[in-house]
């Protein structure tokens, strides 16, 4: 790998204004620095959309993590709020010469503590396995290359989303946050390690999830949603889904299956914010992944 | 009880827009009325805030749950979007002679099936005597009669509120969704029974939990949130809380007990709804109720 060090970590939280498991580890590190604090490089924090947080709203008026396409930055016709405000974030991003990123979200669904990969870079590879191989409740899953280039985490090369869930929007739950408060201490003492040329051995091969595709609820003509996650599907995060296993329970008393022909993993069932992009899961692969020499 | 027959009943959803539960729930019986239909009564269904479920939120500029206070619905001055929506609710309800209420709410906290007695009516008593003696699972709370005249279901002398949780805003739990739907069907079912003079024999006593008082987060001096539910007391809806328990763990580390010198039992712990209000939960006494005669 051509890294040589990490000197700028930001830790960003609030991206989504109602999950507050981000919201409030950045203001816990703000009030206590010293819980990320490393010899060899600065950690920042940033609360990203506090006006949607301070209004309990995911966004004001367009998902400030779609908003971060290089190409859109530079498109001065884009004014909503959060085109504005994903503009400064990314001016102030680069001014600081952050090279790691963690942005922090949390789910509906029982993402459990997933790493969501933006890239296949060696860097975040290694990460990811790493923290595989020191906490089993770690799953990792790659974002579409469709879909990367617009989130906040794609400013910078290096760096990792982490989901957390399943827990309400607008809610604590203070067993995530303190886990996930371990996961990230995790990280940074890997990025110190890293620095310090001090790395202990691990495998180089972890479980990756793949997305393959996104599923929407059932609707009717008209649009309108007339199904539910069936109850055997509730919560069934990362577990097989197989052809002829029921995914929707109808508002008729009908049942959808998955009608696919392979065994698929389906991940954020029921994630409240994806309803209005149509979302009710997506399915994913499931490989095992080695990492190139 | 001076009660005769009940000729108009209305089911109500989505009082908070945010609360798929009875939004869907309504819908479902709008598509199959068959679901509600009895001898004795009709039924209507309400969408109560549509504008507030497209927008995916509590409500648009404030709580319809609060503004039907009689005063306040005469009060030419008030004019935000959700006073003139109780108006108009409260005025159509009038019109169709509603005489027994269903307010359908969800609930991120872990209130089961909680029964809400906006008042102390005999024939509401009796209602939900009889529903605990058919349901173990139903909860019996009432709410605080200062509150209870500003609340939709406050229209109808004879009426419940249903309480349902714990479900993620914005998410259909299925589960949930059918147990409810068979909750309500009780309910139908015992107006019926009420109206043709056919109930059958049930305790007239059941476990009545009465709220004492709210409890907030704590704070510092800012007014910020400085702690979380703590991981012991999340989920304990209805479970009792003992003097030197604990309640709160703050981000510094520290643990905030319950200092009061009887055991209580708090309900609505971690209500997403409730942050903005600054309730953290509510503290309840249980008691055994008996129907006077």
């Amino acid at each position: 790998m051509t890294i040589n060090q990490i000197t700028q970590v930001a830790i960003v939280g609030g991206t989504h204004g109602n999950e507050l498991l981000g919201v409030y580890l950045v203001k816990k590190f703000k009030q206590f620095p010293e819980l990320i604090k490393h010899a060899s490089f600065e950690t920042l924090t940033l609360l990203a959309n506090p006006k949607a947080f301070e209004a309990g709203r995911r966004y004001l008026e367009t998902d400030l993590n779609r908003c971060f396409n290089i190409q859109d930055l530079k498109n001065p016709k884009l004014i909503q709020y959060e085109q504005l405000l994903a503009k400064v974030i990314y001016q102030q991003l680069q001014e600081s010469r952050v090279d790691f990123l963690i942005d922090l979200h949390s789910s509906t669904a029982n993402m459990g503590f997933t790493i969501l990969l933006g890239n296949d870079h060696p860097f975040n590879l290694h990460l990811a396995a790493y923290l595989c191989s020191i906490n089993k409740s770690v799953k990792v899953l790659q974002i579409e290359p469709t879909q990367e280039n617009n989130r906040l985490r794609s400013i910078c090369k290096l760096g990792i989303t982490i989901e957390v869930g399943p827990v309400a929007q607008g809610v604590l739950d203070a067993t995530l946050f303190e886990k996930t408060e371990e996961l990230i201490s995790a990280i940074l003492n890997y990025l110190e390690q890293w620095n310090q040329n001090q790395i202990a051995n691990y495998p180089s091969s972890f479980t990756l999830y793949y997305p393959l595709e996104s599923i929407d609820f059932p609707r009717n003509k008209a649009g309108e949603i007339v199904g539910m996650i069936h109850p055997n599907l509730q919560g069934n995060d990362y577990l097989a889904l197989n052809p002829g296993d029921q995914m929707f329970i109808n508002f008729d008393g009908s049942v959808v299956v998955y009608q696919g022909k392979t065994t698929v993993y389906p991940v954020f069932i029921n994630e409240s914010a994806y309803w209005e992009k149509g979302i009710a899961m997506y399915l994913t692969s499931k490989q095992q992944f080695n990492i190139p020499n």
